[in-house]
């Protein structure tokens, strides 16, 4: 099995990611089997575009968490199937649209889909597919999910709107950033884990317990992204890098710079964000200001307190290898940063 | 009441769409009211942006099915109301991810919201009311209202799919574009009342039979709109012509030209759909061809075929002033156009 995109080890050791998804092999096959069945459609340029991106591989780390969770809560059953299915697919969705919005050249190494076949079929696809999460989700039969992906999914374009309306805002606060990626990445996460116990039949505490590790998990996991978006603390800086400084999104590093920044580095961020005036150096000083200030290491430190609090929601569930991995992921995926 | 938007009459007797929305004003004041709330966020260019579309009035046309369905079926109830609004979000966030895609400048009188937020405002407020509409179908408690809107989705997203491929395929079939007018069109009219029946516990056979009413409804409206964008069988062109002509979508007038098209006319059609090379006086030259051609009589002629079978539909529901009006706003559909 070849390490899931964008999870680099330094080592040859599997890491947790890698270890999950092969105890998690045979359903994570089934799940598979189902968004490739269930983004068909007669309307060929719908699963060539789909296969574009789904195809190229991805973690599948959100209904890898579907199925965690679900052995966490006595074992997985066709109904995980399908919701794992569905959350890949709200994803998959999200990405198409974030990538017509971004403007980005690349995703999973591949060229972006509406590089490819236009703007407007990405987003029509992106809309297919998150109409096919919900028929997936009504074959589940279980309305208790349906209300916990659909509110996921306002929540999300929320967040993503709230992004949006916050770009080149170097005062936002950082309340407002965590709520920003909160609704616009931890929600998907928090309910990929919820939905579990809850067709799983489970208590009201073990089903809020999941939650409380998705969101956690989702809050670290985006902070690191936000951190490796300047590199995070190696001293080379990878290609991946820079977006969020070229178009203009605040996020911790950034905030927690300008906490500390003095006349000169407060001009710069202003010159950068706000009038958007970007020359090729800019980045290389940005990064150092965040290195220099701090910023990074305390986005990190910030990270490690939200991927503690997955881990303590954890608590509560007998040992076992799954819940041994889902702990270790949690602090992995901060690990990986550094 | 204002004659709702795009409705024109030529005197100022009532037509059956107003007389419809004042039947059911006070669901339809309840049903406004649910859409109005629900497209509220903290996040305030939901809203503004939301308001910009649904604010600015339109047809409410597939809500006000839903509520007309609901009177044939025995009375309206809460449900039926937060389907309605459901049912419009479904249609709003259709037509702000449409303008994105058509470049239109106008949209119900008003500059297109995507001109005065920017693209990606509106793909992402677009997401935003989807998923609002699979919130309000959750609180229903429906689990067949939810599969047949969710899979009423994913049928218009594949039918705008369809479009998007078949543009400027000037050999495309006649099935070919009623399959794609069934689906970016009918689909969402035909899903909106046969809720009605389904969560008043009807028979298989209403909820068929209401199904049928909207499908060919719909089909029927959508026939008329293809042929009033070429002016209809008026002599004189408005200003909201040629959208289709412009942008390359070959629909059924264009089509029935073809099938009688001397090799000149063959010659234009290829120019300026295949290569897209137009000019100024091109538009001018498609409408005289489509009226010598008898095109634009056939394709209203179809349009009445499927108005016919919509009435037929209802034969099974006693006499009622709803039953009469939805067949009086079949036919009407039709007649808007000559």
């Amino acid at each position: 099995m070849n390490a899931p995109a964008h999870i680099k080890t330094s080592d040859n050791a599997p890491n947790p990611a890698e270890i999950l998804l092969e105890m998690a092999e045979a359903d994570m096959q089934a799940v598979n089997a189902i968004i490739k069945k269930r983004m068909q459609s007669p309307v060929g340029m719908i699963p060539d575009l789909a296969d574009h991106l789904v195809g190229a591989g991805g973690k599948r780390l959100r209904p890898l968490l579907t199925i965690a969770c679900a052995q966490l809560c006595g074992g997985v059953t066709g109904g995980h199937h399908k919701l794992a299915a569905a959350v890949e697919f709200i994803h998959s969705a999200t990405l198409l649209h974030d990538d017509v919005i971004d403007e980005s050249a690349l995703r999973r190494g591949r060229k972006v889909a509406n590089r490819i076949w236009g703007n407007s079929a990405s987003i029509l696809v992106g809309d297919f597919l998150f109409a096919r999460a919900f028929n997936l989700m009504v074959e589940t039969g279980s309305m208790e999910a349906l209300g916990i992906l659909s509110t996921a999914s306002s929540v999300i374009a929320e967040g993503e709107v709230h992004q949006l309306a916050a770009l080149r805002d170097i005062h936002i606060t950082e309340q407002t950033y965590l709520d920003i990626i909160g609704a616009k990445t931890a929600a998907l996460f928090a309910a990929a884990c919820e939905v579990s116990p809850v067709i799983s039949d489970r208590s009201e505490a073990d089903r809020s317990a999941l939650r409380s590790y998705g969101q956690n998990l989702g809050l670290a996991f985006q902070l690191v992204d936000d951190a490796l978006d300047y590199g995070g603390l190696s001293s080379a800086l990878g290609k991946s890098v820079g977006d969020d400084f070229r178009e203009g999104k605040v996020t911790l590093p950034v905030i927690r710079a300008l906490d500390n920044a003095d006349l000169d580095a407060r001009a710069f961020w202003q010159r950068v964000i706000i009038d958007h005036d970007q020359t090729d150096t800019d980045l290389e000083r940005a990064v150092s200001l965040l290195r220099q200030s701090g910023a990074l290491e305390s986005t990190l430190q910030q990270a490690r307190t939200y991927a503690a609090k997955a881990v303590s929601a954890l608590d509560r569930f007998e040992d076992s290898d799954w819940k041994k991995t889902l702990e270790a992921l949690s602090h992995y995926v901060v690990s990986r940063v550094s």
